[in-house]
């Protein structure tokens, strides 16, 4: 069951400034709340860390455990985001999930949460 | 006979924030108004939910309702973001389709309605 | 409906050697025998002409038949070989259709007959 | 001889917003006013519409009519916006043109008229 | 449980020739057996059928039933060839999967069985 | 008019050995003789040569002798190669035609004459 | 010895609007300064005219110049833009080489002079 | 041990204007702190200079002295942006990491130093 | 020190039959013989199985301990082979690797030893 | 003035079998000798060592050589063959060369020499 519990941070070695820490995850699974059919996908989380940067091990093990879980894409993406601000309190976040093709559509959903930082252009 | 009807929506999950929703079509067919024969393109949806989001079946089922009809590149473009438009009354929408070329010609159209967020850069 | 009659051919301009002829059409959609769904597809023809060659527009016209045709991918590939060899008597002949992804999985199909030219090294 | 004669618009079906529209002919070709030799290049239009919109095979006529003419880069670009806009009177129209390399050198004019909309980001 | 009784033939519909047949699975997964861990694949089938053709959501289904299952790629790749034999006998078959990097290395097993015919030459 | 004597040879530098040449002209456009409308195409010439090279410029402008000249692809491509081969008597020469896609069909043409050699493995 | 005098303008066709032109030039070679070994690079030049247009074959023949000139990355750069606006008085330029690797190392300078127009967005 | 010592600068040939200097080294490897075992990547340094430019050399064996050092990604960008910043004291730096990756993520970091100028777009 | 000791294989699960194994590792690095400066490159390793398989965790671990060897290109190459061959004297097994520019000089060396089984086309 | 004695080699470290060696020269360029223009190229050396290795920083110096020397595309390739020949005398070698566009046609010059061994199928 994916919740804030899995993730562990640990203390932003730099917080005297704003920089981006970006990570993309290209082997994300979850099923389809409908049919109970797996989707796949990929997740990227983008980042200004304020006391503390996720550790990389914990944020794996934390998407996998999507694994069993039904839910709408658009659920699914705003969950990391809200667990992931729960754990790490950043001074800006942005999920985004991109899903492989389901009748001939592909999906993707973005969730930002903070203001977005001057660092930030795109 | 494309038409609003055939679109379904489910209740936005996660209402509380902006946040973006795209889905891309690729197989996406309709006939010449002129010439009666088959054109091909790919369209983009991308909106910001109210209260509704677009259930991914029912959109699959509703572009697949213009395979037989005769129109515009200009017009199915306009078609699409009303018909989303009545069903989902979205913050935002944006529609846009890209054709196969005809006579060496690619073609582009791209439609948008409700005031752009912050959130959509780009 | 599919059929040879709609195929027209033109006398080959140079009987005297072997020569590979190869047409991609990008187009192709026809729909799934089991659940009317459009299916969408890109077909290769390629062929070393005997005394004719196919007339590239009562190609794409006949290729357009299949739009409302109900067939498997295995009986759709074998049938535009049998309908060109009917009308064109060909050397060699090869037909391959590549259909768009359905439930994640890309499918392929490739029929060939008469004798493989030694000119056709792949 | 190109000119603005050789165009014909249709009636733009949705005037109540403003929404982009985009054509790309990969296949122009005209002659150097120099040399006299060939040159070829991708010719991208781009305009928002008030009451007219192109029509797609009269754009390609008028295109192929500078087969034979000796022009520079420069006097073709904005030519082709001079007789679009005679044409269309657009909202906002921008021309570009792509040149395959001459002398290792890979050339590219843009030229633009009227006021860019919101709607264009890029 | 993967095991043949999730696979489910149609009869060939062209057994008069040798024909090739490839479906390829973006969206394998199976777990590590060392390690318990998920490896996500790619899964390629190609096979010259005798007298069955494999259904394509029956062998989506097959494939989704070694989530959960802990196998080295040697032997993932080994039993789905051993499994569609078992089931459709083809005149020949080639499987092969391609594996997501583990430790900076991309692990590649392919497996074949039958006389290779002279329709595949690559 | 397109034909041997715009064609210029120089010696073959090394005529002690086969060796492979190959020139690929990205800009060739000629005449539909069904409609006037001109095509674009993509000509691969490649041979071994015996006594003499095709000199590169006037290769340039053999091809352009094309731009107003309606003809098959077929007949096109096999035109090349007797032309070339009248002027270069070479030990064995391939032409391809590659032609830019019309009614969504994309073609090519590919001519061959004189035993292949050992060197040339594709 | 690269100077402004090998560069030659031919009067700008249009000068009545802001319009973008850009060049790139894939074959540029000079020396290394420290080591007198080859560098090797893309100049791309963009500008706006005022009253001159760069003639394509003296701006080749400009670059040649650079052939046998030791001269730092940065050098080069910024002294591409001054020659070109001693011959132009553009309203705006700007200049990018971009290098290929020395020691696993890509380098790319990038200069610029006149305020940047509307028109130029990126 | 990566230190400031180890760049060296040579004088700004050009300090009379703003103008974008990039570095890609494409060959980085540090060792993770937790683990050991060696991390690879890519590192983007960009910046305008005010009296000084890093020399090309120096740079290279900076890069090569993280080869044994075990540091996390956020410190990585952070020291090297620290550095450059302390031996050039330039107008503007912009220094971003990209990793291959780990456990099926990849990270990026990007760190930036001093006030944006004008000519700096994206 | 790179030698046979760091290899751990596991027992081929089906050696039954021939069928081709492949590992890509893409973060190889060890140092040049000459001037000690860092090397990077891509090891590719494929072979048919007797009866043992490599550990993938081991083959990491193994070609990690060039990373602070002198050592040729070529000699890299073969060692890797008759390390692999003597750990598990497998049916055929070939190594290439893949270097990262020098000089603007990108090199490869591809060893194989034992006899290439039918499977093996490319 | 290209020639053998800046070549160098060292001695095979494993003579014992055939493997292969292959260096990509991206940055070659000398002389058209009916213009005196510059020409810019990529270089391919590949071959089967008998006692011999080249030394990778002599080959870079030797294809610098070439730098001010008016030659064929024909004559060049051959000559880097013959040249590499008298100093290695390999078991195998082929050179190929590539060439940048010239009047919209971009060639190609490939030579060998020795039987070609058995570990070479492409």
């Amino acid at each position: 069951m994916p919740d804030t519990k899995l993730l562990q941070a640990f203390e932003n070695p730099h917080p005297e400034r704003d920089y981006l820490i970006r990570h993309e995850a290209e082997e994300f699974t979850s099923l389809c709340p409908m049919t109970g059919q797996p989707d796949f996908g990929r997740i990227v989380v983008e980042y200004v860390a304020e006391g503390s940067c996720i550790e990389l091990k914990s944020l794996k093990l934390y998407l996998q455990s999507y694994r069993n879980e039904g839910l709408y894409y658009e659920d699914v993406t705003n969950r990391i985001l809200e667990h992931l601000e729960a754990c790490l309190e950043p001074r800006w976040m942005r999920v985004r999930s991109e899903w492989t093709p389901r009748g001939g559509i592909q999906s993707t959903v973005e969730v930002e949460s903070g203001e977005r930082p001057e660092i930030i252009l795109e």
